[in-house]
């Protein structure tokens, strides 16, 4: 893997993704005391940059796998992203998802023409379902954060970010399964020169705090955050790259991150989910690391249930 | 009044308004069946395109005017707009507000320095408060919709919007005092050759396609819409604009505004007031007659209170 790896990974994937914009905003500069760039993957493909890796990482299958189709479980952004992806390249996806996942996720599944095949909700039936898809059809496993072609194509939303503002300080994102600050930190080590990458995590489910600290990877016993996104754990494939080129994880409190999703939805005018919260609202709780620096944020998602907002 | 006056309000009022971006959605072309470009004054400064006309009417003050002061009876996004734009040019702004008005549109208007007189809620003691502010300081009144220089002012939006797509068949505004879309009709009129305009009003509040018909101003009796910018009548200054230039009113029902809203919430990720989704409503109940054109759409502005949704 090189800087010519994630240059050619971004050119396969542009036809399959926007190249979101970056906003932002006079006051939230006065509050944070920073200049905040925040790339809006809100306004990504099926509203997440998850479409990024998804898209990657079935780009990179051989004509003979593509037959197969691709497997995942999930029943969030990225068995979308994964059923958009695959619709576009003209390749089957099979999306294993528990039965009592909400209605609204599944029908967004099949508008992308995912096919959902279901299972109970525990994560052993999850895995079973998907092992038994990949032995009957032969489809490619495809994980939410675990992968190399995921990783590096989430690479590119901060790639975008630093063509965009090269003279970013630091570049803040959420930290749940570890896909999009591994790939993060791989685009601020090869694109720019002294961009540092720091993560943001709920209090409530700071297992990639916790593995920094001790070296391997830990896992959460609870995940009573707000920020759904966020609630899963580290991978063998993206702690390594974290470990090596990330430079710290803030934490912050459940109030804190409301507090910031409210600012982000008042003063920009955006939809973003709870988790593009979380980095803003550790700027907003250490101002003085941050003061006068060049901040970008990478906003992940805008995928939210209308009906239950925080607020 | 010609092309040329409504350019040099633009240059004039550049340095204190954003050119606010124009965005797409494929998805909801698909759904509507055009295609649909929406101008996001939603992110305008003060998060609304009134921001345009208080701007030019201030502006449009000699100096001894300037010193006096400027005076509106306002609690919506006007206010807001005089104050945030009497603030940058260095004018006191006086805002006639019922004493009962929100605290949050009481804070909105402090932050931008905007000094608050208090009255009853009636119009009647707005107005004379008003006048009284008027008579005792000097400040120069300045009317949210039917003033010349703030109908000017407005029309800067779609000014932008053409020249970003200068092959649009139809720009469709909300209607509520008229400001808005009387300005939208002069600049589709000065600055394209077959563009027209129509107005989207609540069945609710239907003053404005009424007085179309019957040629002289009408008025609501009830205005028990949603949509709480659009409840405002017509005026003297507006009314004639309108009639020459503007192609008609389509009205819609309050449930098709709500999924409207509910549509530009989920699709495009952005926070939009009832009132933007009023002309998007119109597109969607008449499918047929906007079926494969060009059609911009003035999302008017984003201030809605999170707490109160109608989903």
């Amino acid at each position: 893997m090189n800087k010519e790896t994630l240059i050619q990974v971004h050119n396969r994937i542009k036809p399959l993704i926007h190249n979101t914009p970056v906003l932002t905003s006079q006051l939230l500069n006065v509050k944070a005391g920073c200049n905040l760039y925040f790339k809006c993957e809100n306004f990504q493909k099926m509203g997440a940059f998850k479409m990024r890796g998804a898209a990657n990482a079935i780009l990179a299958l051989s004509d003979e796998e593509r037959l197969c189709g691709v497997v995942t479980h999930s029943s969030g952004n990225f068995a979308q992203a994964v059923s958009l992806a695959a619709q576009k390249l003209g390749v089957k996806a099979y999306i294993v998802m528990p039965k009592n996942a909400p209605q609204v996720k599944k029908d967004a599944v099949k508008t992308y023409e995912g096919h959902i095949i279901e299972c109970d909700s525990t994560l052993q039936a999850r895995e079973a379902t998907a092992k038994k898809v990949k032995d009957e059809y032969g489809a490619t496993f495809l994980h939410p954060s675990n992968q190399d072609e995921v990783i590096f194509g989430n690479s590119t939303a901060a790639i975008e970010l630093l063509e965009e503002q090269p003279n970013l300080d630091i570049i803040l994102t959420p930290v749940g399964g570890g896909g999009l600050i591994a790939g993060t930190a791989l685009a601020a080590h090869y694109f720019s020169d002294n961009c540092i990458v720091i993560g943001g995590e709920p209090m409530e489910a700071d297992d990639a705090y916790r593995s920094l600290i001790s070296g391997k990877i830990e896992t959460n016993e609870k995940t009573d955050t707000i920020a759904d996104g966020l609630r899963t754990h580290l991978g063998d494939r993206n702690f390594p790259i974290i470990q090596k080129y990330v430079d710290k994880i803030i934490r912050v409190e459940e109030n804190e991150i409301v507090e910031a999703m409210k600012l982000i939805w008042e003063r920009m005018k955006i939809i973003t989910e709870p988790s593009c919260a979380v980095p803003f609202a550790a700027v907003l709780k250490y101002k003085d690391e941050f003061k006068n620096k060049n901040v970008g944020i990478i906003l992940s998602g805008g995928n939210v249930d209308l009906k239950n907002l925080p607020f």
